[in-house]
Parts: C-alpha cells; structure tokens; sequence
C-alpha cells in the first residue's frame, strides 16, 4: 500500500504523500490543471472523485433531485459536484446548526432529517441519496425519499448495515442500493479538469507537520471545514 | 383489490380470478396468445411476469451469468426466462435433491449453496443474482459471488433484510442490490408472446377446487412442483 507497508524493493516503509520524492508508473500520475490551487485540490483526489464518480456512473444530471447524507468532507464535496453536473440539490443533516453551511456550500435545499414533518414532506422524491455518513445509520427513511427506480449510493462504509434494510423499501418502488469506492484515474483526471473550469475546490484549512496531533485532535472532534492539508514544506523545518 | 377486498360498486367482497365474469378497464386485460395451455400459462402472469420484469429492466441477455437462488415457482421460471434471454445460468439451491431438477427446467450449473468449496469456486463470478427466496436469508455470500459492477435483485419479500448485509460487499466492488415487484401489463404481454413463440410454461399441476384444502397442506409442505392450478370449471360441479 502507499502508506506504511513493507516497499516491494527494499522492504523499508512505504511514506506515501509524506516522501520527498516518490517514483510511480505514470499509468498512476494524475496532471494538475494549472491555476488550481494545490492546497484545495488536494481532497479533490479522495473527498472529491469517492463523491462525483457514482453521480458519473449512475448519469446523474439535470432534472435530477440529489439529496447528500451527511455535511462532512464528502457531502460538501457531493453538493458542489452534483450541483456542477446540473442537479436539485438537497443536503440531509441531524443539524439544524449545518443548514447555513450547506446552502454556503450552494445546496438548493436542506432537510433536518432528525424532524419527521419535513422528512414526510419529500417522501418519494428523489432520484438519486449520496449516502456519505461512515458511521452506523438507519437506511430506511431515506430509501423511503426516493422515488420508483429511485438510488441510495453508499460511498461510507458500514459494516454490517444496522439497522436492517426493510426488503418492501426496495421491491415495492423498484429501488436500489448501491456501493462506491473512490474511482479510477481516467476519471480523476476528468475531475480536476472539471473543477479548474469551474473553480471547484475543497474547503480546506492548511497546516504545518508540526500541527499534525493538535489536528488529529480536532478532526476526531469534528472540528474542520473540512479537510487538513499538511504543507509538506514544514517537514523540513 | 382483486381479491376479497369491498367491490366500488355495490360494497360486495371481490372474488377476482374465482369469479364466473369479471368487469375490467381494457388497460387491464390482457391476450393469451393463440396456442398456448391456458393452465400451464397461468401462473405466467404473476411467477413469469416477477422473474422476468427484472431480467429485462436490467438488460440481461447474451454474455451474461446469472445465478438463480431457490428452485420454486419463481425459481424455475427465472431459470427458463433468463436462458430464453441468452444468459448462461446457474441454480444455488441448498438442496441436493435439487440438482437435477434445476438441470431438468435447463439450468447449465448447478451451485449447492451449503457447500462452501462450490461457493468459493464461484466468487466474483457473477454479473446477476436473481433471489427467488421468500424467506430470511443471509445475502452476503451470494454478494461475494458477484463480480465487479454485479447487481442482485430481489423478489422475494424480506422485511427485514437480516443478517444484515455488509457495506463492504457492496463499496468495494461497485455491487448493486435491487428490488423489484411484478411488471407492467405492457410488459406481461410482450412475456406471453416470448412464451407462446418459445413454448415456454410454468410447470404446474392442476386441481378441482374441491381439492383446494389438500393443495394448500402440500403447497406449505413445499410439495408441489411449482404451482397449482384450479380448473374453474369444478366449481359449477
């Protein structure tokens, strides 16, 4: 792996992003587009391409109604990229304190999932639920937001998914649930020429090496918009 | 509904199928095609129509691997739909004594689903999963069948869907779960064409109505291959 694996040549670890220099099959080399700023592209190649490859593969677009689970890394990715290919964009959130920073973030609209009255109020909907929360979370009132032939993509991983799925959720309106995992190079590529041209970046907040714990800290409090980036220029400090 | 529900009209119950004449929108009528058994086309409009209404929506045909799970009513009609389609197609049964029942309705493999080396000899294989079975069961190894991009569908009803299906299962391979409900009259035609010009039928065993308390003790026990018919005409004796 490119992080802290055995390297197949001489069996030191492996420091991914974190080397100085790193030698790589061009087959993995992504070009950036110039005028983009690295520091904010540089989610672009996690956050972003985990969010806009399945809009891609499912043929997201317009006159589609997106909703995103979740204001995080991803789901602020998943705003801005199914807004870019032309949809009705509606974040889901427990949070009322995150309804300002998901129409900041250019959400047409926000649902407060923890309030019954308005998850009724778009029952059988929308066409398409990125689903990026991580942790353990019932499926089932979102699955009921979509419409017949309806998608719930999963791009945060849960293991197993608890609560159950109810089966009549699927069968009755023909929906269905679908995984995703990041998304190859080619399409990567299509991605950072996509968000140079319309000046589509992560929200991020750029840190020295010598943060990193501090950082740490914070994160697991959920206490970033929403990315570190480490200037590698302070590791040699 | 069809069946014993309050009539619109006068408040009497329906009776639907087991009526002497019905009254229905022409919407809702369909032709049998000349030629074809009436009684082994029956079941046709609900088994046929479940096992078939998916493989199409889903663009099953030539080139494809499907994978049947459970050899009942449903089963032995998505095994016949899915070779009429062009695929090449497995029966998972747990049972043995299925094998060559499965081979007999023109199943190319057989798959003995509690046998853990012939499930592991067709991991990642997969480019369909048609889930015949109406009862909990755990979906995961089948998932695991799937190759990449693979999609499993369900038709029978499963509320909820327990064991619980792992995230993993579906993300890092793409994998989709479906599910689907019957079809449409349109599409019910176009089945019955398929059928009468491929002499394709259910297999099932007719009875008077008088033996229908006898029929239902054998239907729980499962034994009937696959679906009893009743000949309207007892009713009049």
């Amino acid at each position: 792996m490119t992080y802290g694996s055995p390297d197949r040549q001489d069996g030191t670890l492996t420091q991914g992003g974190y080397s100085d220099s790193i030698v790589v099959s061009e087959h993995f080399v992504l070009q950036m587009p110039d005028g983009i700023d690295l520091a904010s592209a540089a989610p672009i190649l996690c956050a972003g391409i985990t969010t806009y490859s399945p809009l891609k593969h499912h043929g997201v677009g317009k006159g589609h109604k997106v909703g995103i689970i979740g204001m995080g890394g991803l789901g602020h990715m998943g705003v801005k990229l199914a807004k870019a290919l032309g949809a009705e964009v509606t974040v889901f959130t427990r949070s009322e304190a995150k309804v300002e920073e998901a129409k900041r973030n250019g959400a047409d609209h926000v649902v407060v999932s923890s309030d019954q009255a308005q998850m009724d109020a778009v029952a059988e909907t929308f066409d398409f639920m990125l689903d990026t929360v991580p942790v353990q979370h019932d499926l089932n009132p979102y699955l009921a937001t979509l419409r017949y032939d309806g998608t719930h993509i999963l791009v945060g991983l849960m293991d197993p998914i608890e609560p159950a799925v109810e089966g009549f959720n699927l069968i009755f309106k023909r929906r269905v649930l679908a995984g995703s995992l990041i998304g190859g190079i080619p399409e990567t590529q299509e991605l950072l020429k996509l968000c140079a041209e319309q000046n589509i970046t992560c929200d991020v907040e750029m840190i020295d090496i010598q943060e990193i714990n501090t950082a740490f800290e914070r994160m697991e409090k959920g206490d970033v918009r929403y990315r570190f980036v480490i200037d590698m220029q302070s590791l040699k400090r």
